[in-house]
């Protein structure tokens, strides 16, 4: 057996696990992100915590292959660079992998999270035995990563995958990406939220409100989902609309990919049947036939370890 | 110095191409492709007019790599069958690829003819050097092919590419695939023809049509490229309109698949500067910058010959 660490840097938690060649995290702890003064302090936990996680496991050096880091960010994966990380102050332009090499002494690669989330799924999750996989992670942004003949495509410029802000209409509401009517200006979890808070102050009939305890500041989507599970049918439609929108970029990218595997992760996504049915409904209905049938719809397989799998199943396979 | 044959069978010639290794023609022979009582008879006048461009040629059986045939319609690529083409009659579930091996005693592939253009185009036209291509032509239908990594990306059941049929707009106008909105139902050759002709009888001021003798049924893109050459309002806003279409198209795929080149052919693509600014403003608006520098959109470079250079270069570089 083959050993990797991951590391999943988010902007609340930073979770680092073991992880070994059958994707199965053998140990792994996590701390809180904030509250670091720069890098070099939180570099240096993640390098305390490699250490002990390696040191506690036992396993042999040359059943190591290295280390994995994902982040939610633009980066140069090619020369591990993170250029921006939105959520983490004084992550500017650093050359993590070199820092960590230095640190622990071993092979360090970087590669943003939803497309290490794509190579874990691939791997170890719902991807498994697929060649052609559009990924997508839908939360507060719609992030995406490309599969291609088994490997993560990562484009001319390393920035392919940006599903989330294929548009969609151009004329449609403002995205924060600063143009308008991307898919993420219809589907990021904070759009659903006022949508429907909105719907319910101009009246809109439905058991949202009470469920999230008659405060509208409330409302989130696993409230709409809970709502959407007791057959409200408001909230029902919310998360049809939502994959609606989803569906309509599924099916060009299906037209033009032609994938075997479309994997759907991230929190909106726990809606389940409603809105896969209607994802899939819409795929059917606006893609050709051959390559609709062909693209299998499925939720992620790996939750909330699927940054630390995706991080170390990049260290196990290389680039 | 290695040789192949290229055949591109189109609903009204079939031409046939003895193309070098440097992407040259170096012999070539034509004939309507109608009349023709079946696939037999057709696929006989081919052998016997390969037969003739290889005697003709005197190259070495060593130097001779094989044979290429490009169709308008679906193909198992693989397999090499043709399933149907829509202008041909009797071309239905065709082992092509056997059929012509039995006949010349050569290695045989088939491929789409728009796939086989996007593979020309990369070895010796517009997309030379670039590694991650969309390649799309514009004309009573609109095609396309995608080159990753240097190689045509054929997708999970082979149907990869099908720009045309990306749905812009779910409610839009029908399509002749049967759906609603998808690209080729804004900007194929009969549509852009249908809207000018209905706006001139609107009363549209425009010279088109006396471009086009004063007979609106003799009105076609390349009538309307000439009136936009003359500086028509009417005629550049027209292909200002097709470009924004194609662009937003095209700037969802540039967020997703960050090409490093977009290739334009086609009838539609002559329009010239008109159209391909207007394909650019719109990619450079609706993409991300990064991905949107990268991707450098150009005019086709092969033009008629595309079709029996791509399906020769099949033939040497191997599916």
């Amino acid at each position: 057996m083959k050993y990797a660490i991951g590391i999943d840097l988010g902007g609340t938690n930073t979770k680092i696990g073991l992880v070994n060649s059958a994707g199965k995290i053998v140990a792994r702890e996590s701390f809180g992100t904030q509250g670091f003064r720069g890098q070099e302090p939180l570099l240096g936990e993640m390098a305390a915590v490699i250490r002990r996680l390696l040191d506690g496991s036992g396993i042999k050096s040359a059943d190591f292959c290295g280390i994995g880091i994902g982040v939610p960010g633009i980066v140069d994966s090619e020369n591990g660079i993170i250029y921006n990380l939105t959520n983490i102050s004084g992550w500017r332009n650093v050359r993590v992998t070199e820092k960590l090499r230095k640190l622990l002494a071993a092979r360090v690669f970087l590669d943003n999270d939803v497309n290490l989330m794509a190579l874990g799924e691939l791997h170890f999750g719902a991807a498994r035995g697929a060649a052609n996989v559009i990924c997508v992670t839908l939360g507060t942004g719609v992030g995406g990563g490309i599969i291609i003949e088994k490997k993560l495509y990562r484009g001319s410029s390393l920035s392919a995958g940006e599903i989330g802000h294929v548009v969609i209409d151009p004329e449609g509401p403002e995205c924060g990406c600063g143009n308008r009517g991307c898919l993420e200006a219809y589907v990021g979890n904070q759009r659903i939220v006022d949508r429907v808070v909105a719907d319910i102050k101009r009246g809109q009939k439905t058991s949202i409100g009470k469920l999230a305890g008659g405060d509208l500041s409330q409302v989130t989507p696993e409230v709409i989902s809970k709502a959407a599970a007791q057959k409200d049918r408001y909230a029902v439609s919310v998360w049809q609309d939502v994959g609606r929108y989803i569906g309509i970029v599924f099916a060009g990218l299906t037209n033009v990919l032609n994938p075997d595997r479309i994997v759907v992760g991230g929190g909106v996504a726990k809606a389940g049947p409603v809105l896969f049915g209607s994802i899939e409904k819409t795929v059917g209905e606006l893609a050709f036939p051959v390559a609709a049938k062909k693209a299998k719809i499925v939720g992620a397989a790996l939750g909330n370890d699927a940054g630390m799998i995706g991080a170390a199943t990049v260290a196990m396979v290389g680039r």
